[in-house]
């Protein structure tokens, strides 16, 4: 029996989120399933996390315990002959007895994208959040500067029954823009439930003007999730690196 | 009374190609609904060419005489707005009254995408042939080469009945590697129906080995579609520009 950790590609779009649930299309219900039919017995896939319905992964991490005479390579190429179109399984390999990828991930990066060009994007449109207006950058970096360091997130929280520590760090926010594409990319140890996508609901009103840049400062302070701005589309958000 | 010239992206995923036909959904046919609203008569846009049922296009061009009060970018707007998602005008500009997208084409650009990487890709799944063998580039540069020049390419016209000359100059057939996926780029004064599609799958052939490159040229003297390859899926397919 070895525990073995891979990597995951996958397209949102058409889940009900990552974690199983039952009768719906889940990225770890699939997975599951193409291992129990490869091992013969039900195996359990451990995600770094649970992202939301319609969010996209870049290199989710995840691991299991399983027993097979396949190697790392004929598991990679088994599991993405049966996993449907939009999950691909990059790279198996077998981990130390202890790996497990949520309580070991000490990292984690999320990408927001969001488009604000004169034309509609056509071919990446399942990937992006399109906007009505074009934001003010500078005044969402300087709102994004109350929410990084260690903090309480609790007014990000989209979770209002959580009865666990909200604190959280965040270590950088950067804001990119270019050719009419905004990028919003978060590296911290963890993320609350929604959070990204409520920062970003938070720091799109800001770039809108609704909110001044140092609202944020207050609705952090507040800890109430009523406080800050509406959670943003899930197509726009992707995880785009575990760190162990 | 303007002619007004424009261009189009379009995933062609779901649609029966950019000609309307009645009941079903083409490029053609929607880009003409919403210029029948805008007008309030009906419109006839002319496209540069024909593309097949799940052929895509970045630069697609179109003329059609319209009377309306709006600007070009008013024009161009509305026709985003109306349009479904997957249809995009990036441009709208008036023309001399003498423009026809399709007879006055000098020359147009086709893109063909294969990928053949050992994990499957996930997000661009939709726009390119995914190949379950390496091919031989050296072996289908070598078999281009026959390609190119003005030939009679009856070979590769997918459609039985045509009267007309199938005589066409092809300028240049380029075919590069690049992290797995393979880009195969046409440029010629213009092409037969499925022609792009036939020749990239007669290339494959020669790529996986079943054809020797100089059968290419037995094939093209043949003029007979039936010594040709098999026609390569639709999905890889990209019209992505059109010269005057």
């Amino acid at each position: 029996m070895n525990n073995y950790k891979i990597l995951i590609n996958y397209d949102g779009t058409r889940y009900y989120g990552w974690e199983h649930q039952p009768d719906r299309d889940t990225i770890q219900g699939k997975i599951e399933a193409v291992l129990g039919r490869m091992c013969g017995e039900s195996v359990e896939v451990i995600g770094a996390g649970r992202t939301d319905a319609g969010v996209h992964a870049k290199g989710m991490c995840a691991n299991f315990h399983a027993q097979t005479d396949m190697d790392c390579t004929q598991i990679r190429d088994y599991l993405n002959r049966y996993l449907p179109e939009d999950i691909a399984v990059t790279d198996v390999r077998i981990a130390s007895e202890q790996f497990h990828a949520r309580y070991k991930a000490v990292g984690k990066t999320y990408r927001y994208t969001c488009f604000c060009g004169e034309i509609k994007p056509v071919f990446d449109r399942k990937y992006v959040n399109v906007l009505d207006f074009v934001p003010d950058i500078d005044a969402m970096k300087e709102a994004a500067a109350y929410m990084m360091g260690e903090h309480d997130y609790k007014s990000f929280c989209g979770n209002p029954k959580m009865k666990k520590s909200t604190v959280r760090i965040v270590d950088s926010i950067t804001i990119e823009k270019k050719r009419g594409y905004i990028y919003m990319t978060y590296h911290g140890t963890g993320f609350l439930q929604n959070m990204v996508r409520i920062m970003t609901g938070t720091l799109l009103e800001v770039g809108r003007g609704k909110y001044p840049p140092d609202r944020v400062k207050d609705i952090m302070e507040a800890k109430q999730r009523s406080g800050a701005g509406p959670i943003a589309p899930a197509c726009g958000l992707c995880l785009t690196e575990v760190e162990y």
